[in-house]
């Protein structure tokens, strides 16, 4: 176990408790065991010396060679020349920019992930049959990974990288931490730079979203106070609506790209690595022709239609089914107890609230079960690729959240038309998101860390010195799930804002208030309250960029549909007989449809300078590939002159 | 001027005969001039020897060196070791198969591709200044090419490649001459060989689409004989039309991208050259570092959207205005010729056809205008890429036809709602489309060619030899102007079938047994009607894609409105208010849009053994590249060892 001066901890690996020594050793020997010989990691280890770690926190690091080594295999670009990205290469090294310090050449993040990439495919060796210290716990040399058994048998209680208070310090202070930066934008190749690029695009993402917001929640304004007719507001607030949020979409895709593009992962969709957790039988891969793991697409499929659709399926109807029978006691309980002026009306008002309470006590906890189920599902598929993962895992929730959040909604505004309900659902869900969830996400795990770390400082002895970043993390700070909450934040208030906006302007407003602050307050989070994710490759939003989409083309048949069940708007064509009114906004409903199609197939997706740059390296290696061929028959032809 | 005994005669280009001699020698010396010392296009000629040629008929060919040196620039792909499909590279030879003969290692329509691409960029010495004989004729030696001069001066005739009989026998058997090639796939690599990509995907599509029909046109006779009502009938044809269209339309994608791989056209995308016609400033081209025109996009897009945009519109404003006073003459004469038992009948009879007629005599030129028109428009936008310049002229055409073929069956169907005339119509438009426009298109040149051929025949002493092929084809074959009124013959039936079928499935069937005979008639044209075409890359039918699909959404909003417009219908549903009625069929074509956007959703484009034979090739270039990049590295270091 090196403990050499130059050692850098970058990645914490938190045993539990429970995990005897001679395991411990065993995981840290092939930790570090060579590569050549032993087909080990090759990574340097230590103990956190910190009498509060009871030796479970080990720190992980690297000697600079082994990390340049790991930025090649994992194909990491870097700036090279001053002009384009490249993948790294060690013997190439001179050509790349500052690399005259090699220290400083590898990106913390990227350093840490390379680190993540090794742990987690480091197997045992062929002679081991069973994990040291449970001669009863099999191994299966082919199928099993160190990471994968220690998990198995709940050895392990977290694996993190390790924040970086002077990194932070560089980027909070324009991100989140001055007045001004309110209003300013994101430097977002930081964010990318510290949390890597799934991180960094949803920031992106939330930052375009939020600006979009604008001039929407602008003309909302401006409408509410324009004297005119409900039709002449409500129908320009959706055409500009319609409009706009297909601009949106669209200019996402150009913008999203454009970051892949300078981010150098723009054809790591092709180069994509497999998940760790991937398992099937070894074969030899019709692409680069090295020894790989292949699960049969079949049996995904199977899986998927025979397994994960119909229980997704019953999730949903049980939803429904829940609501439903929510609904029927609420009007049960109306009746019951009438809000006439009679003795009992304390007692009637709270018992009218009984059902809602109750409801809210049933959703909360069946929606963490569905989020864990979805996880479990998405798993069980057994993908090959981290980005399918997600986009199966992306739209289970996304299906699953979109009947929950709107399914109150749309039953009172288009079955009972009541729009004072609705008014009074969307003021209750916009103050719920953005006070209570606040809250409970952000502020409470905050106080909790700052308590924790208090017991951490009195539990000890004063002459200690002070607590190891390491152990201050571990103990401190929330893992890192994923941003799936956050984007479905995001997205069940991008609902609102859409599906109901042309007849509530005013929630537009709301969100782009909400959404200042909480972007802000999701940086903080990532930073102070999260213990740090690893830098994750990625080129777009996934999945969540359909959901968006469809999100926005329900919103058309929503929004016309509403303006036409307003009553004020029925008196205005009061000429129309029934069913001329509804052919009416029929027809003006398949004119938007037909108008965003139009947009979006209007603007190209990928932008020009992003098509020659990708045309220009497949130019590249195109023609490398030329020069090696013509250059391997010259020298077949000259062998041949020679003998 | 080489008359060796090896030359093949691969393309004719025929002079007009005001053409001096002085400018056909001149054109003669630029064509053969060696490609090193004068920029020629080191090709090989010869007059025609057949005396009826007058001397205006040159035939080019080129040696097999200078063939297969062309084939390396054009990265014309050839089957590899047995496996893949290689770029060809003349020093790699010996590895691709069937290099051990020569002579047919390359295609006749491969050879006479590269023969047309060398010819088409031959450009004027820098020292000539004007056109030998015509001192008037300035030359801008950066712009023009010779075919461009020529052609402004009208001294061209025509330029094509020559058929081949013997070729044409080993495929008329199976395609289109026996009794049973009626009912057999066709062999598609057969005819992509013969006449190239372009044409190929046009049978292909055809085929694929003529198969597609058999299910709707069965389903459609077992449902008009099967008892029971109107709506289930209608309706169930509609919904499996609905999704029937839906997966033809994504499993075409799919089969067109093989087809684009089997063929090696897949990365043409990017590669793509070009066109001649293209004019521009010379520019370092951002991908491949060399000198190349460009035209700038914002011109485009200023001539687009100030310019050739809104010609169409005011061409469709134009139809839409020509059909609407047709049909209020037509009324107007109904009224005045009354259909009573008076002695004007056989007079009212005929008056009353008489707008039609001249409608139709109307609109037949106003197509052939518009058809002129949008040709030259596009022409004018200047697209650098062919497949750019024919999705822009498809897109025209197809907007165009769209009304045109359309306007008069919507018209009758949704405003007037007189089905008796709808149903006419469609009668009147499927037999036009199956007999008339098969007279015009193709037996009528077919007479006019053998009218000719006699000519040709009769004109000639009895002593001479038999005409000579180059003239044959020259004087008694149609000019090839493109797949486009063969797209639009498909497309237009396709409207038939797609748009109104719910109500009229009998329409279908006709569709089918036309189809069956129009494949082998239009196989027919292409080999003894049309001149032979250059062979023109392509990897997918280009915007006529989009065409059908669009076709198929407007289908469902068709479809579901006939369905509720019968009054048969009406009358299953009368418990029904109207407006409950609307809502209901609303409801059902949302249902059904939907599910066509769930349909293609759920299949994926590209299938999966061409999206590893994709990432394969990417991978392997990839590589190419890293080995370069390592060897120069090495080099390089070595380079700074020594000194």
């Amino acid at each position: 176990m090196s403990s050499s001066s130059t050692f850098e901890p970058l990645v914490v690996l938190q045993f539990s408790s429970t995990i005897p020594d001679v395991t411990k050793e065993w995981v840290i020997k092939r930790l570090t065991a060579s590569q050549e010989e032993n087909d080990g990691a090759d990574l340097l280890v230590r103990y956190d010396m910190d009498p509060e770690s009871h030796n479970n926190i080990l720190l992980i690091g690297a000697t600079l060679h082994r990390l340049l080594i790991g930025a090649e295999e994992l194909r990491i670009k870097k700036p090279y020349k001053q002009k384009t990205l490249r993948e790294f290469l060690v013997s190439d090294i001179d050509h790349f920019d500052n690399s005259e310090n090699p220290t400083n050449f590898l990106l913390k993040s990227e350093k840490q992930r390379i680190i993540w990439e090794e742990m987690q495919v480091i197997r045992p060796l062929e002679h081991e049959h069973f994990v040291p210290g449970f001669p009863t716990k099999a191994i299966t040399p082919e199928n099993d990974t160190i990471l994968g058994l220690l998990r198995d048998m709940d050895f392990i209680v977290s694996i993190f990288p390790l924040h970086d208070k002077e990194d932070i310090k560089l980027i909070e202070h324009d991100w989140f931490m001055s007045k001004d930066s309110l209003f300013k934008s994101q430097d977002i190749h930081k964010v990318r730079n510290y949390f890597g690029e799934n991180v960094a695009y949803y920031f992106a993402f939330l930052e375009f979203y939020t600006k979009a917001l604008i001039p929407t929640a602008l003309l909302g304004l401006i409408l509410s106070f324009w004297p005119s007719s409900d039709f002449f507001k409500y129908s320009t607030f959706c055409i500009f609506n319609v409009i706009w949020w297909s601009i949106f979409i669209e200019r996402w895709k150009r913008v999203s790209i454009t970051l892949a593009y300078q981010w150098g992962t723009l054809d790591l969709q092709v180069f994509e690595r497999p998940r760790s957790l991937y398992y099937g039988d070894l074969h030899r891969s019709p692409v680069t022709n090295q020894q790989e793991r292949r699960y049969p697409t079949w049996k995904r499929s199977l899986k998927k239609y025979l397994v994960t659709y119909p229980i997704t399926m019953f999730c949903l109807a049980l939803t429904l089914w829940i609501y439903f029978t929510y609904y029927a006691i609420q009007k049960k309980t109306e009746k019951t107890y009438p809000l006439d002026k009679s003795i009992y009306l304390p007692r009637a008002k709270v018992m009218r609230l009984a059902p809602s309470i109750g409801y809210s006590l049933f959703v909360v906890p069946l929606n963490m079960v569905y989020k864990k189920l979805a996880t479990y599902l998405t798993n069980y598929e057994n993908h090959r690729l981290q980005s399918g993962y997600e986009n199966n895992l992306t739209s289970k929730l996304f299906l699953f959240y979109f009947m929950n959040c709107f399914i109150g909604l749309f039953y009172e505004a288009f079955f009972n038309a009541n729009y004072g309900n609705v008014a009074q659902l969307l003021t209750a869900f916009v103050i719920i998101n953005a006070i209570l969830l606040k809250f409970t996400e952000q502020i409470g795990p905050y106080i909790f860390k700052r308590v924790k770390k208090s017991q951490l400082v009195v539990n000890r002895a004063p002459t200690d010195a002070k607590v190891s970043d390491a152990v201050k993390q571990a103990k401190t700070l929330t893992p890192f799930e994923g941003t799936y909450s956050d984007y479905l934040t995001i997205f069940e208030q991008y609902g609102y804002v859409a599906l109901f906006s042309a007849v509530f302007p005013w929630v537009t407003i709301c969100a782009l208030i909400n959404n200042i602050f909480e972007l802000r307050a999701d940086a903080f989070k990532y930073c102070y309250v999260y213990q740090r994710p690893f830098a994750q490759p990625a080129w777009n939003i996934g999945s969540w960029h359909y959901a968006f989409d469809i999100l926005s083309l329900v919103a058309i048949v929503t929004n016309t549909a509403l303006i036409a069940m307003q009553p004020s708007v029925r008196e205005y064509f009061s000429s129309y007989t029934d069913a001329e009114y509804i052919l009416f906004f029929v027809a003006a409903e398949h004119v938007l449809l037909a108008l965003k199609f139009a947009i979006s197939f209007a603007i190209p997706d990928i932008p020009h300078e992003v098509q020659i740059a990708k045309a220009k390296s497949l130019y590249e290696s195109n023609q490398a590939l030329r020069r090696e061929r013509e250059r391997k028959a010259l020298k077949a032809q000259e062998s041949i002159m020679k003998s």
